[in-house]
């Protein structure tokens, strides 16, 4: 069973941490500020069981952890914003502000990552814009080391799980929409084969291209392959999928086989429906939609209709009033690191 | 069997036969060329057999044949394309040139559309602006009258089947992607029903919210409804197409239900990837990754890796060469309406 600790706990244990480890007192809340908050909306994968592999990957100088953020390229509309391989946290939050600012200004924005470690959760940036009175996308890409996604009608990896996220303004909580273009995540599939128990059909080709519920396929020398999003259509999430991989690799200055670039390449491109009438007049038409949508009586199998969200707002209300739950093996890795960087050990945070 | 006539005879008749319909010469050679690209490129549903819709639907007063396109609510980065009613293709190929000049101009541009009847094939616009070195996405919705698709849950049709485009320079042809956020198209379901032939699963449920193989659930009443792409993952095709639905009518100034609205609602989003360094080695790092991409052995049924675009290049050569394909149908429609407005009927043309 987890642990389940108030989110404010975990806030100070991380943020002293991540000083410890070298961040500035400022890149440590926005780090820990995005994985708690991934956490409470429910995306335990995106949340605090990272703070201990973010500072494993400082030990290991995959992660420089005071480097500057540098805008390259600005023009009016566009930016690049290079990371110097800091937290992908701070890479993030920093593109999105600029994205916001330029959207503000200019009505439309695009602006991209270079050097960026693992961006996190999409959806908390595009949130961001969104709580801003702005429509925005995101996609993320990963490097070669990450190409476990199959093409459509191949049977080698060539793409990872490449990620979609947008957000809207609503006037009350935004859509938010965060989702990779695989059929499903990789985790998901490690966590079949370590359960022992098959795969759902559709998810996964082995390495001679024939469909298999056998999860260790994908972990076999040679490796087999998760399929795209969309089963017999897959070649509509392969799609996807190649686009996020361009906007990632070749729009940031880079072929997507190239071996030496590390980290997410995010694409964020932000729109101002200000541009096109009065935001207020936007907001109330898509809380229309949304009330049209929802109106929909419920398929079998199912209680409600739910948009883009709708659930992770439920999860973050409730985790922030009965607390996050946190596994042992994070538990104790984050311990570890208390030891390891003088940082007091949990058992002495009266919190707990 | 279906005849197979030379393009260019098509286009003869259907500019005669628009311009007949009170189409001006500009309009009439927009609309027809349009067309006839979508039959050389195997988008047969988007091709020819559209001249004697959209004829009829100049009769029924659905069309406004010569209206006038205006700019409205112009920022540097934004626009409003209305279209006052008429053909979609002029509107749309309006707003892509709206959206290519202003990128080319400011980087990053977000144009829409009102008043825009039936667009037709969105990879068209984001391959002409795909053409002109630019990044192109395009999003498409329609009114009520078209929400066959059920949200992710649901069993009461709120959606259409709000397909998404985008467009990526290579230096040769460039990328073109163009598919439905639904499963399938509300075309193939008709099809199915009409040869008496069960659906593949997964595509469809009946208006009680259950799984059905039979087609004629989809037209029956109350009627059931198409699913979003991503079988299992549905949840996914639905959030796309809600945001395609935003795109399209939300930032057109009216709610998703408003039964007033005609046409579609099209969103372009074009960036210059110039903006993020040379052309050129943009281009030349998507060719490497669309090289590394198709490098992938071919999975059990597939002969290849094919890249968005692909294979309607390919039917373009071979049908601009050998001839479109124009069932019999569409040719005696095309007739019927070549007698009525005193065009020279098919006979007559030399050419066949």
């Amino acid at each position: 069973m987890p642990r389940i600790i108030p989110h404010d706990t975990i806030a100070r244990i991380g943020t002293a941490l991540f000083e410890a480890a070298g961040a500035p007192a400022d890149y440590a809340k926005t780090i820990v500020d995005h994985l708690i908050e991934s956490s409470l909306m429910g995306h335990d994968s995106h949340g605090v069981l990272r703070i201990p592999e973010y500072l494993d990957d400082v030990v290991r100088g995959r992660i420089v952890p005071a480097a500057a953020v540098h805008i390259e390229r600005q023009s009016p509309t566009t930016a690049i914003v290079d990371g110097g391989g800091t937290f992908g946290a701070v890479v993030g939050r920093r593109a999105i502000d600029e994205a916001i600012r330029t959207a503000r200004e200019h009505r439309a924005a695009c602006v991209i990552t270079r050097r960026c470690h693992h961006v996190g959760r999409l959806g908390a940036f595009v949130e961001r814009a969104a709580r801003n009175g702005l429509i925005a996308l995101a996609t993320c890409n990963s490097p070669v080391y990450g190409h476990c996604v199959l093409p459509w009608g191949g049977r080698e990896g060539r793409l990872a799980t490449n990620p979609i996220a947008y957000g809207v303004p609503t006037g009350g909580d935004p859509l938010v929409a965060d989702f990779s273009t695989s059929v499903a995540p990789e985790g998901k599939i490690r966590f079949h084969r370590n359960q022992g128990k098959p795969l759902p059909a559709g998810w996964l080709l082995d390495a001679e291209g024939r469909p298999t519920t056998d999860a260790s396929a994908l972990y076999a020398t040679p490796p087999g392959g998760i399929l795209p999003l969309g089963g017999a259509a897959g070649h509509k999430g392969y799609a996807l999928s190649l686009l996020v991989e361009i906007l990632g690799a070749a729009l940031a200055g880079h072929a997507s086989n190239n071996p030496t670039v590390i980290g997410n390449g995010v694409c964020f491109i932000v729109i101002d429906p200000a541009s096109f009438g009065p935001l207020e007049q936007f907001e109330q038409h898509v809380s229309e939609t949304v009330a049209y949508i929802k109106s929909s009586p419920p398929a079998v199998g199912f209680d409600e209709v739910l948009v883009p969200g709708e659930l992770e707002f439920r999860s973050m209300r409730h985790r922030t009033q009965e607390g996050v739950p946190v596994d042992d093996v994070t538990w104790r890795a984050i311990d570890a690191h208390a030891l390891r960087l003088g940082v007091a050990s949990l058992d002495s945070w009266g919190a707990l």
